[in-house]
């Protein structure tokens, strides 16, 4: 099951592979969270689209509308795509493991991270 | 290798978790069914795009413009989107075996149903 | 400036062109509010997207998970795509003319639904 | 004729209604620039879309993986997604003036800046 | 009303401005055409969406699966993505001048034909 | 970390299944490419963006614009979408075991080409 939602950050990148992106820019991500299972309950879903999409936003909220250069949780850290999905995968595997989706079904997270329609980068872990 | 069709439905949802979902409603669903194989013919292909969509279209066209809570098919069971991508793999999995794709190189299939931009299901099965 | 909703609701069509969409279906409609004007106000917007998005989504809810041949909004009328945008769009203009989008730049509304990634409608009016 | 293309800015907002976009954040616009005419010329086209998207990116990469806020183009100005629409419009309208797109049969030009996958501002000039 | 369809051709185009397009290579277009009018009909239509979908599907098939440096239709010319959405334009206003889409409601087509992700090209036209 | 980009062919295709694509037609293909690795760099990254889709463009090119049926890469074989996903993804792997993208974290690539938004293939490898 997958929900999408997004958000819009500032920063910078540190690095002499990363040219022009090392200037402070920003971006729009795309989210998308993937939660993976084996099997459905008796209401017939794995996870409420409805549930995943509120944990989904509060992690994503806790991100937005910010520069990351000043954020604290990525002191010291580039703030890449793939990151940023590592991030919000576990983010949302916390939420899972303290039961705030509802279910027990739930053996694993995807989280991609889309900032341009040529660009992405997906994080997978086990939960 | 992968067709897209898409179906249009009426059903309700049993159940506490589901919110607003239990009055009844619609949703247009786009589906993606993925063939998934190790090796290619001597046409150079898994599956002929043209006979998997025929395929899908069929299996797709038996759910559609229809009010699922009156389907037997689904007696006693919610019609979540996680159900119907189930559903609709079982079927092309039935289809495959059945050698209606034309091939024998087909080990797996998965089905996408996107039922909104921001809510997707998918079922992953062998054949 | 446009901003974007979506909605998922069941209904059925009476006329013999409607073919197999005379049965009970549904469809979610993903809609897409356009608001035109000639200038720009001092902030440098036409209307600000959080307060678009929010009058859109209040619109778009008061249609949603609902039987729509049960709402007595469209006794004795289809509830085509083309009657749903224009319904959409007359509500929406209503909103702008009672000053809830906090702006007397808006000039136009223009309103698509779209119905499946192959069908939409579009209804444009002025305010 | 429509080209696509898209930058990677940093800015903040300045006024009350813009809530928690006055922090500074980023977005990444995808840029859709199109050019209108009457008549096509001996080729059989408007504008060369090859011409048209080298055009189009010099304009955008003037104003990507920047922080707009220091940029003295915009000083004493909000960066909305309508003025920045209006700006790339602009410096479009002043490149075919300019005879840089290499034909004489453009008379408007319309530039939509995507900023979310549910908000977009477009701006129409003529040439 | 919108509907969509798609098709994929052969063919090459002469001129320098061209550049590499002067060999001969192919293209999918997804072709968009949209119907306009001023008034819905009784059944709260403008035109039906099956119908339209069937017209537009014929004239597209029509291009299809061909090399167009063959085609005696675009013979001297060349077939641009603007020649090709005028050419679908001009074929549905014939159809829909001939009473094929079953309505006298229509006044004007416009047609899109994108050509990848990055460009397309729309020529609108009166019916 | 997945990059797009596109090229446009001309290709037929031999054998009864294919039907009407055994006429000289042409495509569209919007490719994906997928690197996928265990762990970041120091950098924060497992491939650079900008690297990947230089590496991508540069295959790509090799085969845009082009007649297949011509080319002697693919003499006596199908340019199926699914052939030609495993050669663009073949040669991206060459390029990741010459250390072209600047990293060894790279473990497999996988590339997805969308030949039109009903079809597509995908292929994966090891690296």
């Amino acid at each position: 099951m997958t929900v999408r939602d997004h958000m819009m950050v500032a920063h910078s990148l540190r690095g002499e592979v990363f040219g022009p992106a090392r200037a402070l820019h920003g971006a729009t991500y795309v989210v998308d969270a993937t939660f993976r299972g084996e099997a459905l309950d008796d209401d017939g879903i794995l996870v409420d689209i409805g549930r995943a999409a509120e944990v989904l936003h509060s992690v994503v909220a806790d991100l937005g509308y910010r520069n990351l250069d000043d954020d604290e949780r990525f002191a010291g850290r580039n703030t890449t795509t793939e990151v940023l999905a590592r991030y919000v995968a576990d983010r949302l595997a916390e939420r899972v493991a303290a039961g705030e989706l509802g279910t027990d079904g739930v053996r694993g997270v995807a989280v991609t991270l889309r900032e341009s329609p040529v660009a992405s980068a997906t994080y997978e872990r086990a939960v």
